[in-house]
């Protein structure tokens, strides 16, 4: 028997809303970004930052490119309070930056949050009070008139010191707490009683904010929500239209983004979706969602890496490695099969001249965020010959024929499906050289030789080989320097065998000046062994490749 | 300048559908689940799982209810080859559970995917292949005729093993990849031509599953794509229709919900949103959300912290903190109003018998899936009187007075702002019993009293208490016992001073037989304090508490 205890929980009611017109829009521009990391986020924390990490925090989000930034809940806390000071003391804001505080619906608590902003050139003042019928009922006991004059009130009061402090240039901004939950209707409601009081213009901006504080339905009814606020707000087009949502249900990415759709102009949230609880939407994954539809976010996340470790300093929160676009796994294939196309699409851009990113299972060119290529493909024991033959063509330069890919790949996932590991670029590495002893490994080492063709065209070869027996002499003949020195092999180690396959290519951009060569002989008995060489000199490549395919081996 | 490479991106476009009938519906009914963490996730694995771990996985996959899991990709690993062996062969696949595998279209690979499926009971056959531009153009370089050619000899081939071996009771999957940028009209003709092969009805059943493989768009284009396959598929009244969302935007719950609301009857995922790079669709997530709109998931997640210890064992790899409800942070309050309004919820809860849960912050009840309802609030800077004093009476049954709550609120509030850092249960409880002494800490330590009360109604009183200096004998008289007491004080001590505000209470289900008492006194400079005293006896926990509220305290 199933545990279920689901009929202690139903559903909110969405809104009849049959003819909404976002599903047939498309993202196409970045909206405004408020970034609350220092206030959402910040009293989110078990150890929320004191004054110094918050200061790291506000420099990262100044570098990321935000010119919103609520940096404190100043009648909340008095490190809170101290910051503003000190960002408004020490000139630490820029010129287009605009700073936003929170403050609740108390006399008191306003007069404080405006003491912390005094001589600010740019502020918000934020105000939220509770609309939702469950928070009316259960927290306040109040009715939606007392709800109303209390939202009303507090506005009359911020309006007021706002115009005794000219000297800042003030907007308001005003949440109704939780929006996604209150009756569509009521909301509409106290929002217009509250823009009555604060008469939104140009001199006097106002933000209409209508949270997802708890994220409790589909985000598609999210986004019914928002269009109606949209469409029935009287003053539409004086205010900006802000969403903040939450992620109680792994949508808040989604709720967000159908919000804009549905008309929202301002996104509030949190870098990798910090916030109380399930955290607040991650504006890094929205900013990133944008770029990799051409649309530009405005923001800057070149070098995710140091984004990642600033916040994970400030926060003491990891994260997560899947986290889309700057998790150490988000951009990782290890199955064969993706590998495989990835490997395709990498040649196919090589000899393409298209500036368009066009990559199978990679969204977003890893370069444009400051990672490797290098780190895309990771081989274990369920990847294919793609994988390994990737890491050594991007780490070593060698571009392996088929045949050799399928054979070394066959060691590979025996190697791997034995010890249950991932192989790092080493241990790979490793195992090639010992299959195919492409440098000073070999067992056989080519010291000099000499050719001499004649004009009948044969050609007759001498070498000298160390072997850990000692130094070896060859001698062959043949119609070209490889026929020769495979005469010279046979006679030398009484051996029948073909040479079967024959590549080599010069290393590109590793070194230049140097060429792989790579050789498949095929034996008496059916059986056949690849072979590796890498020189200065392609005809040394050749003939090593070609020493190093014989299976005879020392023990070493 | 902001790095912007933005113009070297294009979105997929998404299709017409405005007639679209998704945004009507509501979630009523669970889907069909398929847990692929034993394939999909656990190929995007440094390490994947061996034997061992896949086993224990496997088990915890049958305690968590499900009824479909893949468990291997035989064709293309060893060890996934042994596990469906072994699963078979120690019969460890319960009756009502049905196996999927994985294949791709290759004849070798098929017949290797029927041999370790040799004796199933039940089993599902899962065909892959490409069939989205991208790859058709840049990977395998097929016209669409010959990508539809590879997809149907391979069901015929299928189709043939399985009428071979009646024994099994087959069923069979096929996946046009990847079908959310597959164009539409294709990802129809191809799905039909296989269709028509199969020749799906009750004996032989069939899913068409519709990958995300790689998340491309806004989750409202995804479910359009979903609608407008239902709507035109041919055998649809015949398939079961499933969905598999990857996660690389951030919104593969959202996908997949949209995708039910379209008429998809099956999920792909894994727990936590393991799988390749950003992770497949977390299942955890989409049924406990399921499960807070009222409807069953058909799912078990009573012990959440067990699944996700068990999770990472296997996988090796974290459950983040913020995780939608299995996060260790999933349901915590740090901030002030969010811990104010939850302590109204608990209160509210308590006196009513609605079986609803309605709980502010609270989308779940944390007691639903094995959590605490100690752990929800948690004290730091952020936190207002209210997560103080629900700590006290979570743990030690003690009902604040709303006074007393503020008082201690300061204090705390004055410790974690110089700290820095969130007060454990312990801090919290040792600060409170320093500043209000309720135990046997307490500086003055009621020994005995006896009392006499006279019939015109005045009251003495004689106590011995033990101080740091020694035993004090206190003698007083007054009205009632409080009375005689205060006066025996303000003899010994020479102080003036007020009982402001006396409460008591018996102490719940944590000790029956015990009361608190909280006094307050006023002293002849306008300030006051407070003092707790705990006893078996309420007259003896009055006079401790009184004895604990005058200032003059030891060093100690």
């Amino acid at each position: 028997m199933l545990y279920d205890p689901s009929q202690k929980y139903q559903p909110h009611p969405p809104i009849h809303l049959p003819d909404r017109q976002w599903p047939n829009k498309q993202l196409t521009h970045a909206p405004r970004w408020l970034s609350t990391d220092l206030r959402d986020g910040n009293q989110a924390l078990a150890d929320p930052m004191d004054g110094l990490r918050k200061l790291r925090f506000w420099e990262l989000l100044l570098q990321c490119g935000f010119k919103e930034i609520e940096v404190a809940f100043p009648s909340a806390s008095e490190t809170d309070f101290q910051f503003v000071r000190q960002l408004i003391e020490e000139r630490r804001i820029p010129h287009d930056v605009t700073i936003q505080v929170l403050t609740q619906a108390r006399t008191d608590l306003i007069e404080r949050t405006f003491a912390a902003l005094e001589g600010a050139s740019r502020a918000t003042l934020h105000l939220y009070n509770a609309t939702a019928p469950l928070f009316r009922r259960l927290v306040f006991r109040q009715s939606k008139e007392e709800i109303i004059q209390l939202a009303v009130s507090a506005t009359r009061q911020i309006r007021a010191l706002c115009e005794a402090n000219p000297q800042t240039q003030w907007s308001y901004e005003y949440s109704p707490e939780t929006f996604c939950f209150t009756e569509s209707d009521f909301a509409l409601q106290i929002c217009e009683a509250v823009a009555d009081v604060w008469e939104p213009c140009c001199e006097r901006p106002m933000i209409i904010n209508l949270p997802a504080t708890v994220e409790v339905n589909t985000p598609n009814v999210y986004a019914d929500q928002i269009e109606y606020f949209c469409r029935h707000f009287s003053r539409r087009n004086a205010v900006c239209i802000s969403v903040h949502p939450h992620n109680d249900r792994g949508s808040g990415v989604a709720s967000a983004e159908l919000a804009i759709l549905a008309g929202a102009d301002r996104v509030e949230g949190c870098l990798f979706g910090n916030g109380e609880r399930t955290g607040n939407v991650c504006l890094v994954t929205m900013a990133m969602n944008l770029y990799s539809q051409g649309v530009s976010p405005q923001l800057d996340f070149s070098d995710i890496k140091h984004v990642v470790e600033e916040v994970e300093q400030c926060n003491q929160l990891p994260v997560h490695p899947r986290h889309p676009y700057a998790g150490k796994l988000a951009f990782t294939a290890f199955s064969g099969s993706h590998q495989d196309a990835i490997k395709k699409g990498f040649t196919a851009r090589q000899q393409s001249s298209s500036p368009l990113w066009e990559m199978p299972y990679l969204p977003v060119d890893p370069n444009d965020i400051g990672c490797s290529y290098e780190a895309v493909i990771r081989v274990n024991s369920q990847s294919g010959k793609s994988g390994a033959a990737w890491i050594l063509e991007q780490n070593h330069g060698l571009v392996l024929p088929r045949g050799l890919q399928q054979d070394f790949s066959r060691h590979v996932q025996e190697q791997t499906d034995r010890d249950g590991n991932e192989m790092t670029l080493n241990a790979l590495w490793q195992l090639f050289r010992k299959l195919y002893g492409p440098h000073q490994l070999a067992d056989r080492q080519l010291l000099e030789y000499r050719s001499e063709s004649q004009t009948e065209g044969g050609l007759s070869l001498q070498a000298r080989v160390q072997t850990p027996e000692g130094i070896l002499t060859l001698q062959g003949k043949g119609n070209g320097l490889l026929s020769a020195t495979a005469d010279a092999l046979k006679s030398q180690f009484k051996v029948a065998f073909s040479i079967e396959d024959y590549h080599e290519h010069t290393l590109g951009r590793h070194s230049e000046s140097r060429s792989a060569a790579y050789i498949r002989c095929t034996f008496a008995n059916g059986e056949s062994c690849w072979g590796v060489g890498i020189d200065n000199d392609v005809a040394r490549a050749s003939l090593q490749a070609l020493l190093n395919a014989l299976p005879i081996k020392s023990s070493n």
